[in-house]
């Protein structure tokens, strides 16, 4: 199925984008090995234990491990040329976004969850491999900062569900899913669109 | 019954408290939306995860994920009038630290655990909330380190445990968790109570 | 058997160093107790917790909860004198790991994982716990930058996995486990053995 094939260029790019943090940090090889694997995994995995859905996704798929711990250390040997490369994998990133997205939304829907949970459970498969990098890298996550990304995720998740209750044939839903996501995620990086700010200063209490 | 009342209003004050961090680290509105929503039920998802008590809790209460994240996005309006309600908001917040305790107590005993298990089951739900938002947050978890806290909920858990245990009635049992949780969570406040601090200066070796 | 007074001597020490981190960053006694505990425990819940493998072993039995908790708090009182026994600590801390290594591989094979899988689970369990006393004390992962620490619990358990196939005496399979595993662990301590370092200092682009 072609959203497998995605999930697969997915997971390298999420690999290669955990290694490069953990790179800002100084991480040896195995630290760089292990931010690839979490940052490329880690969302399904905290989906599935939210969830209750054992055995976790990637322990039924070895390849998975080799395929994001190999994306890291790769990374390590062509960094230095990844920033001509770096439009293209902001598409990697983006279909990446979307295919997590979609396959958490499938899950729980198997899993017979109801519908909030089921954005939640795509949100979460999306976001999360990000998170846990940024809080093992020591930063505060950039997927709640910059430009609309989770929101990316939230509303991929709300029309995918859409068109299936509607009935629309599942490869028009899946097409239209990775359209707009992708269209929105890329115009939001282009035109730096994104949500409001809060910021705010504690005074004497917090 | 009252505690889910108060469970209510708990999680609306948590959700605040997540959004007043999630601001001081300039995040957007669905950084805020999150961190209110880990803040509020993370403590219980945690214990979920933790005691293998699936399906976790807030999967089957979707008001609860509407109610967190709308109490965090309201924070980012009402933000600058909070400082003149932060004695009613101590107090909500210690009320829900009770509430969490108890019924993370409550959870554990339906499972049959062991009581020690069943005291860490409550200051799990009390405290977990806090630490995520705080890690989440970039920093030291505040509920390590400040008036007590996470003692009042293993003191709480203690009380509510032996008055169970000698038969107490229900009400009573609850009205006496509360008095005695509050009474000292709020005189932790006032006179600045805390527990002795442990500072370590690292030599050669770590 | 022998390994489980192993493993209670390494909960202790990993409990000990646990409470070290929490008092670089003054936490309160509270704090301390619930750092050392994670610090000695974490390891093996995340792993139970990522297997599937419930009840998360700890809960049944609770002496590991005081034993952690006591020997974190105990450790405020002897820490100025800590560092004279600085070696013996080291020692106790690489047989920890190797322990948790060993176990973390004989869970997972238990439930019939595959061996990717198992390797993973006896790391999981033997670096997981220092990861999360360091994610809780706001420090970059220190298993994932200096002396090799990872790599010997991998290889560890890749050992433990090639001499159980073989087919070799339960008895020697743990004494070349241990062997091997404090070799390697306590040569890399002595000449400073690591893994290359990935430096990679981001553009415009992360």
């Amino acid at each position: 199925m072609v959203l497998t094939y995605i999930y697969i260029v997915a997971i390298t790019a999420e690999g290669m984008s955990g290694a490069l943090a953990a790179g800002r940090r100084n991480m040896d090889m195995f630290g760089v090995g292990l931010i690839a694997f979490v940052t490329a995994l880690g969302g399904g995995t905290v989906r599935d234990m939210l969830l209750g859905h054992y055995p976790v996704s990637w322990t039924q798929h070895p390849a998975y491990i080799y395929l994001t711990i190999s994306a890291g250390l790769c990374t390590m040997l062509v960094a230095r040329y990844m920033r001509h490369l770096y439009k293209i994998f902001l598409v990697l990133d983006a279909m990446g976004l979307i295919a997590f997205t979609v396959i958490g939304c499938n899950v729980a829907l198997e899993l017979k969850y109801s519908t909030p949970v089921v954005i939640m459970a795509g949100m979460i498969t999306g976001i999360f491999g990000g998170i846990l990098r940024d809080i093992l890298c020591q930063r505060v996550p950039v997927v709640l900062r910059h430009e609309l990304y989770a929101s990316v995720s939230m509303l991929v998740a709300m029309l995918y569900l859409l068109l299936i209750e509607l009935g629309v044939d599942a490869d028009i839903t899946m097409l239209a899913a990775f359209g707009f996501g992708l269209a929105l995620r890329l115009a939001a990086i282009r035109w730096s669109w994104s949500l409001p700010v809060f910021s705010y200063s504690p005074g004497r209490w917090e």
